[in-house]
């Protein structure tokens, strides 16, 4: 068992929990036992390592241990698995992963898809929270032109571990506008100064909703290379929700009309 | 101007940064231009004063400043205001305040209400979020059984400072209940078990959507208490939505229904 905060191992470890720590390894920490539980069950994650502080470990955490008995592990103290984790009450699991985002080629869509594309976002936990509503509503996700990691812990946390499960893929701009032509996908961009209500739109075949970021929205490019743009009527004293928020709107008006038709 | 942390009048409000210190006050903080600015644009709102630190004033704070000579003022250096804010980059401006939630009697409904009740939420960024949906789809907000404060820090922040805006009463569920049969609101739970899809359910009439805490639900008891149960049908991996997203897409369910009529 590893009692130092200094060890090396620790130290290597605890390189995960930066930007560029991430990026040099190519590999992230998944913490609570949901999160844990999504990326396991994931074909495209490429689990390495537990660490475990068998002081804390919950029973969720648990019946993950007894469920996977063939990865490594490495026994922490309390302090060095606090030091590892980015919650304030982590439990006594931490899964260290390796996973990508698709190329866009690859992303597997049905028969009639349904596509978000998350434009620019600019907080993780938004993105993340993208993932949560793209999931339930049963969509593929694009990332454009990312600003915030896929697998940061504060996205991983936002979409509660679905990252893992929705199929997504990651690309810069015009790469998506040109795979969104190609594949023939009816582009919908969410704009304050459209006419059209989203509900007046149909949505029936195959489509993409664009979704920007909160404070700016969808620039002018993405604006003028969507096929047709979509008010989310506003009734209050604020000018935007949240973009998880409108992502889910669009996305369950769309299964919506595809139910009834 | 304040330069000492130790300050009596610097630790009387960073009392005010916990529960307790709120509650013994009556009084909380605002962080945020745009959270400030809905505060003092609500006539529920009691502003008491304006915390400045002189040298980290935004334009937006500046503009804040210039609007309201009316109010006391107490300048700070830049590690008292940091003492006091909740956020990491707070900014250069805080406002002291008090308000209170409104009686369920004196909550304004409309011709054809629309209220979102906020049924033992457990998290202060879930419930914000949720006064933030309520804002957008113009629906009026009770919170029952309220475990968490509507004027929390992490609460105003994720409703973008939309809790002094939009109306809400905050009471216990038995008294929430006995409310919405009087005031003769057709009640209607979500509920993952529920046969009928919310798009199905005839929302056009005065209408209480009924939200539960995302891990366990509503309670048998609110839910026996409903008059009909929805589902929002999931496709994905993961059980739930956050619960702001079932509230917005529940209330603008109600909104389409209504401008189709």
């Amino acid at each position: 068992m590893i009692r130092s905060r200094q060890n090396p191992k620790v130290k290597a470890l605890a390189r995960l929990k930066t930007k560029k720590g991430r990026k040099q390894a190519g590999a992230f920490l998944v913490e609570g036992p949901r999160e844990i539980a999504r990326a396991l069950a994931s074909p495209r994650v490429r689990p390495e390592l537990l660490v475990v502080d068998p002081e804390n470990v919950s029973p969720e955490e648990a019946a993950i241990l007894a469920a996977h008995p063939e990865l490594p592990r490495l026994e922490v103290a309390p302090p060095v698995l606090e030091k590892l984790a980015y919650r304030e009450h982590p439990g006594g699991l931490l899964l260290v992963a390796r996973a990508k985002a698709l190329e866009l080629h690859a992303l597997p869509l049905g028969e009639n898809p349904l596509v978000l594309v998350a434009v620019g976002l600019e907080k993780p936990g938004n993105l993340g929270a993208v993932f949560r509503s793209a999931d339930a509503a049963g969509a593929a996700v694009v990332v454009a032109d990312p600003r915030v990691e896929p697998f940061a812990p504060q996205t991983i946390r936002a979409s509660t571990g679905t990252v893992f499960a929705v199929p997504f893929a990651l690309a810069p701009g015009e790469a998506v506008r040109n795979w969104l032509k190609q594949r023939g996908l009816s582009t919908v961009a969410t704009s304050p100064a459209a006419k059209t209500l989203y509900w007046e739109a149909d949505l029936k075949g195959p489509a993409a909703i664009l979704i920007g970021p909160e404070e700016s929205g969808l620039s002018p490019e993405w604006l003028a290379a969507a096929e047709r743009a979509v008010q989310v009527p506003m009734q209050g004293s604020a000018d935007s929700l949240n973009a998880s928020v409108t992502a889910a709107l669009l996305l369950y008006e769309a299964l919506r009309q595809r139910r009834a038709d």
